[in-house]
């Protein structure tokens, strides 16, 4: 089964296109837990727990554990292995480089991780993208429109009547089919994605829900009858800083994950 | 001492403006050596022993490292554990992501793994670099014009008679200064390096010579007036398989050194 199929079949047994970011920080556990890296992985493991029914998908956020070099990449596999099979994991690691390069990337990702799918930043082009789509059963989500501020430092540069992301999507559209190339949006976007929507059909990963505070109905709009998986960190891991944390944030993710199921 | 201080240290004591990239692949371990990460960290540990005399910076790509997890990142950090304080050591990560993403990022690279300098990818415009700049005292290497073909797909898409690359290089000039912001340049783009220091003064890191087969005249009368970082990684490291694997590499790096010094 590829990932494609695995985030159909997990959409469908949970109802549930929600993406859970486990965009864990030491500066922001609870306070009974052990402020150091096991700490972390406690909480992900909780969390992990008490979401699972409620997601299509976990990402996580490579930059949070990769601060704390060995120890972090440590718990970084052990909260992956924590998560069920059944359920689409995201590196969201932002990677890209020339080909020899990505191969390592795409191997550390893939095979000693064992995630399902990345986030791969493709200002270098295609040769730094093919070696993320050789592993063929994997699904890769290009940054095209991202969910910051700056997305409007050059993301939105027009040539030829276009802004760079579509040029971006338009191009990687033709580097794999809808089974293995998706592309990044952010819901702080939303304006932007029914117009994307015209010309691509492909999955798209779409954070800004939440803390960064993008419009859930807008993107739901956008995305009725397109593959969309939505992700959601902090509003959902941190939504109570008390022994209850793990109750509390499957309480918020089963809110967002009714939310997000189309009438 | 900040890293632009360093680098010009570095380079009037080894009268040297080569990086050398310790872009170490398992697969092309010289045989006599244990063919693991523990073979990998005494290649490192040779090769740096016997080069830092021709250099002023040593490059390590994350990705080969990242490849192998917990075990990856402990040699990468007894790596640089072993590079001499005068040497500039740039983490070759190409990172960027949104704001508190990216400062775990710079955390991970800067406190944790104790590196001079970064490659970063500004696709996601000033708030995803800033978080490395807040580093004041480092050297951000943006990416603008990268060394593979792909750099044709996007880099040159035309806006307003520039292309992207230059966008990026002029927009980026002001978010810091010469000692903090630098540009990465391959040198098998040479004719377009002539024209960006036209425009642009600040510090370059040139990857692209050797294996990929940039030209060293072009490069280097493109910037006889200018800070420049030239890298050569597997033309190197791999000068030799055998047990003197670090002489050889020895005496290419210092055949590279004297090219790249100018008349």
């Amino acid at each position: 089964m590829n990932t494609y199929e695995k985030y159909i079949n997990a959409r469908v047994k949970n109802k549930s296109i929600l993406c859970l970011g486990l965009d864990t920080s030491l500066d922001k556990l609870p306070e009974h837990l052990p402020q150091n890296t096991t700490g972390m992985l406690d909480f992900n493991r909780r969390i992990i727990e008490s979401t699972q029914d409620y997601v299509c998908a976990y990402k996580i956020n490579f930059a949070f554990y990769e601060e704390f070099g060995v120890e972090g990449f440590d718990i970084l596999k052990k909260t992956i292995e924590t998560i069920p099979s059944d359920i689409v994991i995201i590196a969201d690691a932002k990677r890209g480089d020339i080909g020899n390069t990505s191969l390592s990337y795409a191997k550390a990702v893939f095979e000693y991780f064992k995630t399902d799918s990345i986030t791969v930043n493709a200002y270098m082009g295609y040769d730094c993208v093919e070696p993320f789509l050789s592993f063929k059963d994997k699904l890769i989500f290009i940054l095209a429109l991202t969910s910051n501020k700056g997305a409007f430092d050059f993301q939105h540069l027009i040539t030829d009547s276009k802004p760079l992301f579509r040029h971006v999507i338009e191009k990687a559209m033709n580097w794999g089919s809808k089974e293995n190339v998706g592309f990044v949006v952010g819901a702080t976007q939303a304006k932007f994605l029914a117009d994307i929507r015209s010309y691509c059909d492909y999955p798209l990963l779409i954070p800004g829900i939440g803390t960064q505070g993008g419009s859930i109905s807008e993107t739901m709009n956008a995305n009725r009858n397109y593959p969309a998986i939505i992700n959601v960190s902090r509003d959902i891991i941190y939504a109570s800083s008390g022994t209850d944390f793990d109750l509390r944030a499957a309480e918020k993710a089963a809110y967002y994950k009714n939310l997000l199921i189309h009438p």
